[in-house]
């Protein structure tokens, strides 16, 4: 039942936007096996900063007996493009160069991610899918797979998420990338390997952090409460020496906490969360995807009438899109707020819609594992008995 | 009726974390005159980063006619410590060592402005204060004021504020600090004058841009607009030399635009303002106010039972408050959700609460300055029938 991942490499990949990638790696893991009919195929959509191990951040419903279960579904989940984790990315070598590509990696959309993943379908013989789930970006591209390839997705589950990347959105993208453009160290996107600019980095994904959650979520979790000076760490006055009590100032010391003020938790949080993120993150990366998220519009180019309003353009594809989908949505997402799923709801035809009464904010699609897990046990026994012959 | 603006230094002010600042200057602006009673006093608390120019921020509230009128009040406006308009702050000499204070100003409170700017209504010989009235942190002050001194303020108008910054805005602070922290220029706060951190500062600005409105707003507002190319400007492909049509690139020279993305909207308007703050604020300042404002809890040090739960605390503290506050919400606010103000209305006796249906978020409390004019027009006719004898 354990996952196993694998890479497929393309000689060429053509990018929405024009240009050609060469030698295109993409990496993918899988789990279960494919049925006779090569159609109990369920594609999990990854979000922003995920990678392949679902394990790792849809854990909670990977399983027998789960959401996610491999005794039922051929399983299968692809990097993206751009993502540091095993498809080709900035950090991937560019044979024009024998230089990593860095800032000087194409752009890619939500629909690039889509056709390269479906070449990996291709090569596993796969021609009928039944199921692709998503939250947030992987929301995204769940939304793009049956629009890309009409006849291949039978139903779709996204969750926390849009038919187009808002303007709210657009603008913390802005200001993420402007953060990492503020370190020195990012030189453009010429940082070496070993000197990346991990404070800004970490500093964008503090932002980040702040607005996956709620205000209730935080005043729950943190209050006010005052840091433990050892529990996480600080920059100054860090102890030296090898006895065994000092503070562990590895992390942190990518985040700097100057002077005397009292040291809330809520802050001590964001420095360890940021710190890990930005040893583990690659800055070019992290680039890449917010533009990538940036150009997510279902309706760009598939509208004809040029003057059409943007209403009509959506709801006109919308209604192309596999009936009956299982819509999700955080009662307290900001980011992506209910009623961009409702949106998805009202044009998707027979669509059903479940909002997650939660303080979570947006990570309620990754925190409220057992109500998600719940949902979507439900709506797959409902949806495709054929594959619950227990 | 025109305002004019006035200095007062006093020898020396000890801050209630327990430093004394010797000489501290403090700027404040004042229109009307004091009647005879000396009691038809107005305190107007200003926001995190404005000024005694209360024209510039709360404009169309001040006037004849309007809820601030210099014909029925004396109107007086403090800035407050740490700020770089005109009260001792980051940016004023240290006479002990005769360089700017900079990072080693010492921490402020808001209840250290309130104190402060008593000194200065005892300048004037004010022994009353009719109406104290602030948003955001000026909502804070205006809180803290009839707590500081319980028997001179009569009535308040807190506008979008809490009891106590939330974890979640503690969150935002620590952010946007590690922002500034991130760009070189800043030095650990030691910056030369002319070469101040404005990358890291309008990035901060940035993020802070954002929260300030709420997801309807900016959706309402771009879109998915794309920028006209001149509108604002790029930091690479700058057009150079003395024709009327080039672009203009000074302000946005401070932030930068990587690669061949589309550009939106809302991304030149990040940029714009944010380059703009960062020209005319300081980064220690800001620094200093986000520490400022994580102070902020008014039952620090004022509830005597130490194992006290919290909610009975606040409590305590909220029902010595002068009675009858008309509080204003913004339906939309993240940062000072209504919640919070509901919290403070459940707790001061006979509290009126006000909310202002509105997508402007937490920048409502100065966007909807028509129905908060309204408001506070038909609230202080009703407490002060005394002032207006038209």
């Amino acid at each position: 039942m354990s996952g196993t991942t694998w890479t497929l490499t393309v000689a060429q990949f053509q990018l929405e936007y024009g240009l050609t990638l060469p030698s295109t790696t993409v990496c993918y893991r899988s789990w279960g096996t494919l049925n006779h009919a090569r159609n109990n195929v369920m594609v999990i959509c990854h979000p922003f900063t995920g990678s392949v191990d679902v394990e790792k951040w849809w854990g909670p419903l990977i399983g027998s007996g789960k959401a996610f279960d491999p005794k039922h579904y051929f399983i299968i989940c692809a990097n993206v493009l751009g993502s540091p984790f095993g498809t080709t990315s900035p950090l991937s070598i560019d044979s024009s160069t024998g230089r990593r590509y860095g800032p000087n990696f194409p752009s890619t959309t939500i629909r690039d991610d889509v056709r390269l993943h479906k070449l990996v379908l291709d090569h596993l013989g796969v021609t009928s899918v039944a199921v692709v789930v998503g939250g947030s970006m992987g929301g995204m591209t769940a939304l793009e797979w049956p629009l890309c390839f009409p006849d291949l997705v039978r139903r779709i589950i996204p969750l926390a998420t849009c038919a187009k990347q808002s303007a709210w959105c657009i603008a913390w993208g802005e200001a993420k990338r402007q953060i990492i453009y503020t370190d020195s160290a990012f030189r453009g996107g010429y940082y070496p390997r070993e000197r990346p600019p991990k404070q800004g980095l970490a500093a964008a994904r503090m932002v980040g952090l702040v607005t996956y959650r709620s205000s209730d979520s935080y005043e729950q979790r943190f209050g006010r409460k005052l840091d433990d000076p050892c529990s996480h760490v600080h920059y100054h006055h860090q102890q030296k020496g090898d006895d065994n009590t000092v503070c562990n100032t590895t992390k942190a010391q990518i985040v700097v906490d100057h002077a005397e003020h009292p040291r809330f938790s809520a802050q001590s949080y964001l420095h360890y969360k940021g710190a890990t993120f930005a040893t583990d993150f690659d800055a070019n990366c992290y680039i890449h995807l917010t533009h990538k998220m940036d150009t997510h519009d279902i309706t760009r180019g598939r509208v004809s009438v040029a003057d059409v309003d943007e209403h009509t353009a959506l709801s006109s594809v919308l209604r192309t899109l596999p009936p009956h989908p299982l819509i999700i949505s955080i009662s307290s997402d900001v980011l992506c707020p209910p009623h961009e799923q409702k949106i998805l709801a009202d044009g998707i035809p027979e669509a059903e819609l479940v909002i997650i009464d939660s303080m979570a904010g947006h990570d309620g699609f990754l925190v409220e594992s057992e109500r998600i897990d719940a949902a979507v046990v439900r709506y797959l026994r409902h949806e495709f008995p054929e594959f619950y012959d227990d």
